[in-house]
């Protein structure tokens, strides 16, 4: 441990991640030092019109560029690295993560062109890295994505660990085990803070095992007379490992479909992460001509997504496959909020198609488990580690809440305890926290390949479009006297389909000429004035008659 | 019994509420007798774009105006009433409703303005109706609200019977028991068909009790330190009852906020659905001189609803009531799907003011059950009417099809389960059934003032217009040499923000000046022509810079 200064302080913070489910990043800076643990990516919420991708704000540690010893990544979940194209653009240190993470992060980096670009660094659990003054090392968790760590940051100040997304698998897949004898060791040398995942922190009691699911696979596979389709998240390796296994057990061959799944079982696969017998997979093409009761199709579309292969083959639309009569789908999943409607869509069209479809939460249908620990785990984290500190990070605000109210019954000192919003720093100094001053954080969009260029005047703009149209005013006025030349012409979208509103358009395009001529009899002729007057007469008649407001655009052109 | 001919038949079929939750009207014919149950709405899809609600295509109705003989309503949910202001307009037949369901009803006319021309009337459990040869009579269900009936629709053919939507609560709150003795009678009688509520047909189990949340309520309310807030549905005139019996309970005084919470109080407590005790109610200007805990505020909001009482008062936004750090508030309420995300807000605003909240599932937080049977009530309303034919009614098309699968179960022949979608007729004659000629059926919009004057036209261009915005492109040509006299001028909406783009939008307008030129020196002068070259040329350019298709509107005036 190097020698510390009264000035000497360390700082931890969060750019995205607190008071939000998505684009995670924690940031752990001593003095000059600084190390970011995760960059991931939100989807955009309902108000978010046409946004594609959400990613934290960096400018902070653009800023502090030259402090920045490097990221570290959690496990490979897009929330965690999605957001690391965009981030590397500005901020290009290097990454580490362990071997399927890093797997998935190359795949995007490829996509996004920066494969040669960037300086990526394999890491085990069992890793040592020297950041600056900062060590950093790792512990195994379960989670459900292979190779997930925590992450324990040893700085001058004390240890800092962050759990990553966990939760305590006793029966886990392939044997995976977190390494609790790790945590365990880390806790008695004694931390000063931990972070830990919130995600589930409201639900009571433990998470099943992973390989409930796989039992409860494994007799659906086995009593189902025809094909089983079984959708689930790709990059649930392990879920997959337990649809292979089921199939072995019931002599199935298993289709893999959906672009998303295929990635994820050749990488998973290339890097040791599944566990495939010679001649088990079959293409596609292959499915009609094995008998019925030997086939497995493993899918995409668990969340019901419009152009996936489940939510395809449901709609009779996929290429490939067909679902036939008799046919067993199993959603292995449950809809992220928001998704619920899409997945009942699917479910309706599956049922439409005579398919028997086991889906549903997980304690109903027992084909899926959470990934993310229960109260009681998220106490155990709490109790193996014994931190002084508690912030809990990766959830709503209600989530961290109800963490905090966890990490006060298991004796942790409710002053202690740090409910952060993004950008809110906590300082340690001489063992003792406090409250620091805030960080810049906050979100930046993505629109296609627009970076933040869509704020929030744009999506204004669309809300208002997108619940009454809009309705185009045209005029010439003569720049002599001011008469008009040629329209008022109305041209409407999303307003009125204009061949049923036709007497509608041609009074609210009297009325545009009477205001007109009435403006110019007056001798008011800036054009600021001439639009406000034709937007309110005609947004005060279109509102007496409809009861709406479209976005009214009067373009008024002098020649 | 009237004698029957050999052309004599008994229709039924469903014009709203089959394949989807709302919108509920269903439909029984025999001969020139036409009798229809329930008028509801429903909200709109996520993919209706500004439109307000949805209500049935009453065409079918409008077309044999003269053999309708009244509408009977089963209760008085929005599902099931909210579509008659709009009905009754096209359909001046007499509404025929128990004295809590006609008082909302009246409601909803007198703010339609149609109360006076309209006819309704007032029916009990007990009335009997003959609507020309169909004799009606009715039956006491369990529902979240007061009053429901179940309909008995004795015609020549044989008996219909529609559940309405029910639960089986064998303590029910103000002694409010279901008929079963009248239910098993009529099953006794011979029932030729059976019309059930699917809503929880894929929950397992009973639906438990509106007692224990009363029990759960008054637990609450009697540790609770400070003020209690609860949240509810304001048609849910049973759980308005238990807050009052659990704060006379705890001696504590209620304020009612919330304007339809207020509405319902005030109609239920006038017609005698609720046992207030004189004194119990105080104004919300009162809440303050009270101590806080001698008091409940009884509130709209558990959807977590915009504007709602609650969703304002979480804001820090309601004019009369705060809340303080210490509260206890109570989403006694289970989020319908879509919902979440806003009630997960507000419960994230009311945790960020030191609020305790008690929210989620009725399982877990034990302030909410459902007010529709789960699978053991539907097998059992089966099996004491044991009709011998089938339709599951009120659902998505999975939980028709499940309820389809329990009738199986308690040995209805699966070749006499029916499960239709709106517009599907089952035409009995003779005592068998078969499907007969479809009838037309399907949504119709409302937005505003306009009743199915927004259509898929209009809907995609809102969708457009939501995801990527609008440019306008106007430009004025020269009537004799096809030259540019003004602009381009190109005006975005909620593409990009004008200020941040200028260079994009410079090169835009090139881009339509080079094109414009090209085809002047090309002779092409036809409007559709520039227009569709225009909107190419730029559409690609933007595609390519920003991977956003915005719809563009190019506007070309000649002088």
């Amino acid at each position: 441990m190097s020698k510390k200064n009264n000035q000497d302080k360390l700082l931890v913070f969060a750019l995205g991640g607190v008071g939000e489910i998505g684009k995670n990043m924690y940031v752990v800076q001593y003095n000059d030092d600084i190390v970011v643990v995760d960059a991931g990516l939100k989807f955009p919420e309902e108000d978010m019109l046409g946004i594609d991708i959400v990613i934290p704000d960096v400018s902070y540690l653009v800023e502090n560029q030259d402090k920045v010893r490097g990221i570290l990544i959690t496990h490979g979940h897009e929330d965690h690295i999605g957001g690391l194209p965009y981030v590397l653009k500005s901020l290009n240190v290097p990454v580490y993560a362990t071997k399927l993470t890093l797997g998935l992060i190359e795949v995007k980096l490829k996509e996004a062109g920066m494969l040669g670009d960037t300086k990526r660094i394999l890491i085990t659990a069992e890793s040592e890295l020297q950041l600056g003054s900062i060590k950093a090392s790792f512990f195994k968790t379960n989670h459900s994505i292979p190779d997930s760590v925590g992450v324990c940051l040893d700085t001058p100040e004390g240890i800092i660990v962050h759990t990553g997304d966990f939760k305590f698998d006793h029966s886990p897949v392939n044997e995976q085990y977190a390494d609790l004898q790790r945590i365990a060791e880390i806790g008695k040398k004694g931390v000063l803070a931990l972070l830990s995942d919130s995600t589930n922190a409201e639900r009571p009691g433990y998470t099943p095992s992973e390989k409930n699911v796989g039992n409860r696979l494994e007799d659906i596979f086995r009593t189902a007379t025809q094909r089983v389709v079984v959708a689930t998240f790709a990059s649930n390796v392990h879920r997959i490992q337990q649809v292979i296994n089921a199939a072995i057990a019931t002599r199935r061959k298993i289709a893999v479909v959906g672009r998303s799944m295929v990635n994820v079982v050749t990488i998973a696969n290339e890097l040791g992460y599944l566990n495939i017998p010679e001649g088990m997979l079959i293409e596609p093409e292959e499915v009609n001509r094995l008998a019925a009761d030997r086939v497995v199709i493993l899918c995409t579309g668990s969340q019901g997504e419009p152009m996936s292969a489940l939510t395809r083959m449901a709609r009779s639309t996929h290429r490939k496959v067909d679902i036939l009569p008799g046919d067993t789908v199993i959603i292995a999943a449950t809809p992220i909020p928001g998704n619920e409607r899409y997945v009942g869509r699917t479910v309706d069209e599956l049922y439409r198609l005579g398919a028997n479809v086991i889906y549903g939460s997980g304690s109903v249908s027992g084909v899926h488990v959470s990934g993310h620990g229960s109260q009681e785990e998220l106490k155990l984290m709490l109790n193996l580690v014994k931190p002084k500190y508690f912030i809990p990070i990766h959830g709503e605000y209600r989530m961290l809440r109800i963490h905090a109210d966890l990490a006060e019954e298991v004796g942790i000192d409710p002053e202690n305890v740090f409910v952060l919003d993004n950008g809110d720093t906590v300082e340690f100094q001489n063992g003792q926290a406090a409250r620091g001053v805030k960080v810049q954080a906050g979100r930046v969009l993505i629109d296609g390949l627009g970076v933040g260029d869509v704020g929030n005047i744009v999506l204004r703009d669309r809300k208002l479009l997108s619940q009454d149209g809009i309705l185009v005013v045209v005029v010439t006025l003569s720049k002599e006297d001011g008469t008009i030349l040629s329209g008022p012409d109305i041209i409407s979208r999303g307003f009125v389909y204009v061949r049923e509103s036709e007497g509608l358009l041609d009074e609210a395009n009297r009325i545009v000429t009477s205001t007109l001529n009435k403006l110019m009899n007056d001798k008011v002729n800036e054009w600021a004035s001439l639009k406000t007057n034709v937007k309110d007469s005609l947004g005060r008649f279109l509102y007496e008659q409809t009861r709406r407001r479209p976005m009214i655009l009067p373009i008024i052109m002098e020649v």
